[in-house]
């Protein structure tokens, strides 16, 4: 009696949020006994409730496999957060309807803490509603601040692609610093916790003296000590590049930069933060400075996704099939660092009880002393998740993406307003 | 008689311009009989002026081989712009007195327009100086803005940078825009030509039906025309890209951002002009927004370098020598198309006093009618330029990069005061 399956992306996307979706459609059609088909939601779970779902059953295999090397949310994602279980009823009784209706048992939410916490709830609901859905979360964030899994995938790739951009940026700052600019700043993602920033501090190793400042969304950003720091750094080596997150804040929690807007979900759209410390470091010190935002770049750029962060992103799509079939419910698979020196590493499980809502901060052992570096046991953490270069095919030039024709299931129910 | 080779380089670097020191310092190794070493300006031009010279003849071939694919300038640039003549008879003359210390021969210089310049005036004044020296300027600018050459090495490495970051960030933007972000705006270089921003076009081809609304400098600032176009693109694919030119301007000349700073050269140091392009769609037309700028990290990114680009840097560094060796002076090696499809390029060769003081702009039939997008005739210039992947080695997840001893050559004449 084989039941379909539901696959939705949440939140921001990834360069490979969709390796995960081809392991779930990839290993789904190959249990055809036991999941009928997938449905994707169109926009995550506003497909859902919408009833805006998508036949996967009309992709090729080879479009599904070419999934695994296409950026982005290839059913598209939302920014849209399902409340708790009383303020969100109707919601999450809509999408056992939903589920009802298109005879879906499994339920696949790909995304971060908001979304585990969703995934959470409508497998609690199912239960109290009678309609038997086995809930299973799909890791994913860049922000790497998910509990209990050793990484997020989507996190490897966006580490590798700040680690390389530092590097190169660096060498160019380096060239150009006895007449020109001395300090580069580079501003990147990450609004609670500095797992990206620390990913800069790769940048130098044995072979790569590179003088890196950065500031992490951990510790309260003291300016006197900064300057200080960067003045250091220039002394010694001539110039010097700076790693801020977009969560680098002032000690009364003032982000070093904020536009004021806010998201779907209530956090504050940050972005600016580079010019603001470059201005500063202008004003205090006199240096020439060039800047950069990475944005939607770092957390887009497939065509240098770490091997690594692919190959788990498969991984936790395949078992979440995998898991479901076996019955389980209400967990998430996830990565288990099983040795450090060769790096190997398996999927495990955790409950979404101990997932939801919960979020994971770099230790501060991992943060060198002066609180603007990382340390030897941040680099062993950091090093094995970049690991591998899985490039894209190319044609003409450029990677070869691809878009799915994403051809609409029949609607079968009334009407639902958001 | 061999005699010693200057070579240096000037201005921006670019991922390709070691490229062009390889091809030089290879070519050379290859001619003992005729060059005897290859003396590099440590910093440039100003190298030479202090008598800050390296000897390159302590790199080992492996380490002149790994220039090839190592970005940035391995010897230090500069931006220090020697004058005419008249005002800069003294400098000129330090040069002069300079290569007959050090029994140069041969100069070469690897840079854009300000650095052909001075190349052109070193010729002129050897031969009234009585001290024959052969100066070849070996192009370098990410800008593409050189006259009578094809196309200028370091353009197609970014140009492939941005065209492949602008699709890859707007299969982001596609996934987010139901309830996120609508509009995507990535700031490119390019002070005075468009080329850069030309090569955002590239994101949106056969297979990839991406908006994308493009600002050159070219195109005087229409605020109202743009907002009608992304106000348009939104409603057709409910999202957008813009490409914005660091360049772009009002009618009046002012910069969409300019930071109030200039260079050494006097030219406004830019930056800035995304937040604004992103700020002015958001209050006039509401849409979420990110925003991105590339600055350094475009011209850095060897790691996703242009094949073509590489092949042609090394190409006029190679060239540069053998044009020397066969007696010429006061030229500029070319990038000559041979044929459009299969691309066929060969080099060729320019006069400096034609080469001096040109910039080259976009032709208007470059652009397309609205001013907003690329025309068939730009995307046939440009996709030959952005052909094949040469890719770096990688060492433990990062791209190995090679960094000279660059050991100095002892002094012989007084110090020089800049």
């Amino acid at each position: 009696m084989a039941k379909n399956a539901f696959y939705a992306q949440s939140g921001g996307v990834t360069s490979v949020i969709n390796a995960s979706a081809c392991g779930v459609i990839e290993t789904a059609r190959k249990h055809k006994d036991k999941i009928a088909n997938v449905l994707a939601g169109r926009n995550g779970i506003i497909g859902a409730l919408t009833e805006d779902l998508i036949d996967t059953s009309k992709e090729s295999d080879a479009d599904i496999a070419a999934l695994r090397y296409t950026p982005s949310g290839a059913f598209g994602s939302c920014r849209f957060k399902l409340k708790d279980l009383e303020k969100s009823k109707r919601e999450y009784e809509r999408l056992i309807e939903i589920f009802k209706a298109h005879d879906i048992g499994y339920f696949f939410y790909n995304g971060g803490g908001d979304s585990a916490d969703t995934c959470y709830k409508v497998s609690q609901l199912s239960e109290k509603m009678g309609y038997p859905v086995q809930a299973i979360h799909v890791p994913k964030t860049v922000d790497n601040d998910l509990p209990i899994t050793d990484t997020c995938p989507g996190f490897g790739s966006v580490a590798k692609y700040i680690a390389i951009s530092t590097r190169e940026a660096s060498y160019d700052v380096r060239s150009m610093s006895k007449t020109s600019t001395k300090v580069f700043v580079i501003e990147v993602m990450g609004r609670h916790a500095g797992w990206i920033a620390a990913a800069g501090g790769l940048a130098a190793d044995e072979e790569n003296d590179i003088p890196v400042v950065i500031l992490f969304p951990e510790i309260p950003f003291d300016q006197e000590k900064f300057l200080a720091t960067v003045k250091a750094k220039v002394a010694k080596y001539d110039y010097c590049s700076v790693v801020v997150s977009e969560g680098a804040h002032y000690p009364d929690g003032k982000f070093l930069a904020e536009q004021g807007t806010r998201d779907a979900f209530g956090h504050a759209q940050l972005g600016g933060a580079a010019p603001v410390v470059a201005d500063m470091v202008r004003q205090a010190l006199g240096f020439k400075f060039h800047w950069a935002v990475a944005d939607y770049l770092q957390r887009a750029a497939r065509h240098i996704a770490s091997g690594t962060d692919v190959a788990q992103a498969y991984a936790v799509g395949q078992a979440a099939v995998e898991l479901a079939i076996k019955g389980h419910n209400s967990i998430m698979p996830t990565i288990v660092r099983k040795s450090q020196n060769p790096y190997k590493w398996e999927v495990g499980e955790a409950p979404l009880s101990k997932v939801a809502n919960v979020e994971k901060f770099m230790p501060r052992d991992f943060i060198s002393e002066d609180g603007f570096g990382i340390t030897q046991a941040c680099r062993d953490y950091l090093v094995p998740l970049i690991q591998g270069e899985e490039y894209p095919p190319f044609h003409n030039g450029m990677p070869r993406y691809v878009t799915l024709k994403n051809a609409p299931v029949a609607k079968k129910l009334p009407e639902f307003k958001l």
